[in-house]
Order: C-alpha cells, then structure tokens, then sequence
C-alpha cells in the first residue's frame, strides 16, 4: 500500500473522539481511518498528565501497527497534557484540537472574550488561554471545568431532562455573567450538549465546536506532506476500523448512533501490550 | 515479621473502598493494612467483567508484593464479577463486599423485598439477587443502577444541592414504588450520600451498608485462620499505607476526609506492570 493511501489513526479516551471523526468523514470521505477509543480507562478528564501521556505512548504505539500515516489527537485531554511531548518522538504529522479550536475562536469573537469549557485536566492546564493569548495577548479567556458533562453524555438518561440543564445552567452561570461571546466545546463530548448549551448561553454566543476546524486542519495537513488519498476506495471495503480496550458492545450503539454509519467490525484490544 | 502480623490488603477502583477501610479500622485497630486504589482506571462500573477481571488480578499481584495475609475486595464491581474467579487462583483468604451486604439486609427485611442499588456493572450482574435467593428464595431482590452517583461523589460539587436530590429521587422512584423496606448500598461510594438516599426512601426503610459487615467478616475470618494480629504495633510505626495508579494529591485528600487519619505516605505505582 501506498503512503498516501494508509489510513489516519484517530483516537479518544472513548466514544467522544467519534464526533471528530464524523467531521473527518464528512470533509475527507476519501480517506480510511483506523479509530481507537480507550474504553477500559475512560474517562482521562481527570487523570494526571503522566497517566494521560503513557496511556497516549501506548495508544499511538498501537495505531503504529495498523501503518497509520498520520495520527489525530481527537481528545481535548490529552491533546492538552501530551500532543507537544509526543509530536518530538513521532516519524509522522500528528494534530490535536486545541489549535484548530482555538483558531476559529480567535476569528469568531467580536467582543474578546472567549470562554473554554472542558474536563478539569484540560482547564487546569491553560492551554487554550496559551494558544489565543500567544496569537493576540488582547483577548480575554475564562475557563470553566463541567466534570458532570461527560458522564451526563456517556449515560444519556438525563441529558433532555431538566436535570442536565440546572447541571449546565450552573456551570455556564459564571461565564454568562463575564459577558463572553465566544465559546469553545473544549471536550469531544460537548457538542452532543450543543443545543442545551445554546439555550442556555443564548443565541448572541457563538460555539465553536473544535472537530470541525479539527477535520479542515486534517485536510491541509495531508495536502500539505503529499499524504492526500488519491486513489478511489473500492465500494466493497470497508474504509472505517474501529478497535477499544473493553468490550465492543456499548461502544458500537454510540458509534452507530453517532456516525450514522455501522461500527460492526469493532475489535477489542489488550492496549496494556503495547 | 510473623504471617499474622502481615497487612491486610484492600483494593478498590478509586477512593470509595476507604469506607471499607475506615471501618476495618474502627472495628480491627490492632491490623496493618496496604490499601490500593486504582485512580488511572477508575471507574470500574461501566466496563466489563474481563476488563475488571484482569485488573484485579494486577492489583492482588501487586498486593503480593507487599506479603498481605489477606485480600478484601472493598469494591462492589470487583466482587460482583471477578470475586469467585480469583478465590480459585488464591493462596490466602480473600472477601468481598458482597456476601457480608447480603446478609445484613436478609437479617434486615420485615416484608421480604430487599432493594439493591450499585453500578450499571454490579445491578446488570444480578449477583445480589443470586445470593440472597440462594439463602432464601422467598424474598424479592429489586436491583437499580445509578451510574451518575459516583461522579456526583466524586465530584462532591453537586452532593448538597437540590441537583443531588432530584439525580437520585429519580433512580430511586421505582425502588419506592414496589414497597421495599431494606435497601443495600450496593457501591462503596454510596455511603458517602447515605443521609440523602435515607431521607429520599423515608425513615421506614433500612439502609445496609456493607462496609460494616465486610470489617466484621474479616474479623470473623482472621480469627478462624488464627491470623489475628496479636502482637501491639509501635507508636511510632503508621500500619497504614497507601498506593495509587494515579497521582497522590487528589486521592491524599479524600483519604484524610474519609478516614480522618493522614494518608501522607500515599504513593504512586504503575499498576500494569503486574
């Protein structure tokens, strides 16, 4: 197989990266891609940036096997804690999704002022505060860990409920009260909460969901390095792999409902092996 | 040092076994205990039976290492799906949370239908249910899961707000509504909301927590094993030590809040290499 036909190695603490690769799909239908979710040992929000870099090093030793040509850090976490470390050992282009949300976020705010909302390792790590403040000191960030959200997502019973909303409302009340007008959904999780999130923060707040601007950067990254798919997949193979840590049954309903696409061929993996 | 004055090793997914440890203490004070606590995998709840049982069987490995007379499972998934397996490949006792639980709330049950609420893992298991039919077939066992009590714990942000109350009363209505007047907490993050889960059932319903029948059958246990410590430990000696996958700090101050002793000595591990 040619390098430019390879596939592109995503992966995820577990089921939130699927809505980058949704985005990747619907922008670059042409390319394969191997996904991993680490489903033993979700969530990484908040783990430490040790456990979240080994758990990394392991997972991208994995990818490594299936001869990915590039790799994407679809997890705010660990793109936060481990992509800079892990991009100087890597014979490959690796992204993350803070730089590509952090960009939109820039372009989008009219006031300058942006709020993050994330797990509480992304937060604490004041890395989207660094990109925008690096490319324009004047704007103002505020960050805001909701630690409930992701299993408020993972667990589903609540999330149209009032519940999720008193949850929400008490998160986002300090970042309403800052009068931001930019908000980025620093968690792959988060844009499965876009509408309860819009309500509450209201139409004025624009939200910038990073997988988008994740997928575009992964388009002009493989234009860039000549790592392009030029050559058109057969309609008999199956261009999506799917491997986890734990069993595959769960994850298969999310993906399938995710990305509206089948999840069959999902493989479990002992990920500690490698 | 003499097999009876070994420690005693206790393991959970996270911080709630402490409420197994802190009454083992209460009620055992002449005992050494080695206590793990696997924050890097945390939760255990939602993952499957050969995840869990692989992870127990790192952490008794790593348990070994530090010449325990004794295992306690003090996590209610661990022992509903891994418990029996591992008893088998044992050289030691070893008990679980289970058992002891059960047979409290047979004791406890006036009209004979026991309510058990636990993790999606433990609930799904029906292992509550299996035992204390096997003792009495006579009685009904009503099983809930209530994924999100553990995040609201752990989070602690939500566990005195009006959130907190609704999250459970809705997990709870059902288990109202068929009349039982025994409830197991089935998780030993659930004592640590034992007052809001009481006042939600009403005062005519007994709450069993296991954590205090699992200290007296460790009791019980060493005695007819003629393990008990008979020997007084120094002053100067702490007989508690603490390990972690994760980092110390967050897990240092849940241990000092639950268990009112200094967890100082905590240190980090890297579980899977055993």
């Amino acid at each position: 197989m040619q390098r430019a036909e390879a596939p592109i190695g995503v992966f995820d603490s577990g089921v939130g990266g699927l809505t980058v690769m949704r985005e990747i799909i619907r922008q670059i239908p042409k390319e394969r891609v191997v996904y991993f979710g680490d489903t033993a040992r979700v969530p990484y929000g908040n783990k430490s940036r040790d456990t979240i870099l080994k758990y990394s090093r392991q997972i991208i030793r994995f990818l490594k096997t299936k001869e990915v040509k590039t790799i994407v850090v679809a997890c705010n976490t660990a793109s936060a804690v481990a992509l800079e470390e892990i991009r100087g050992e890597l014979d490959m282009p690796i992204i993350g999704v803070i730089k590509p949300g952090a960009k939109t976020a820039i372009k989008a705010t009219r006031n300058g002022k942006i709020g993050i909302i994330g797990t509480e390792t992304t937060v604490r790590s004041k890395i989207y505060s660094h990109f925008i403040q690096d490319l324009n000191p004047n704007l103002t960030v505020i960050g805001k860990a909701c630690p409930l959200f992701v299993p408020l997502v993972e667990e589903g019973e609540f999330l149209k409920s009032s519940i999720a909303a008193e949850i929400a409302t008490h998160y986002l009340k300090d970042l309403k009260k800052e009068g931001i007008d930019t908000l980025i959904l620093g968690c792959t999780h988060y844009p499965l909460m876009r509408k309860l999130i819009g309500q509450i923060m209201g139409e004025q707040v624009i939200l910038v969901n990073p997988a988008y601007e994740t997928a575009r950067g992964l388009k002009e990254l493989l234009k860039q390095k000549g790592l392009e798919n030029q050559k058109e997949i057969a309609e008999s193979e199956n261009p999506y792999a799917f491997y986890v840590s734990d069993t595959v049954d769960k994850f298969q309903q999310f993906a399938e409902n995710i990305l509206t696409y089948s999840a069959e061929n999902t493989m479990k993996i002992n990920i500690e092996d490698y």
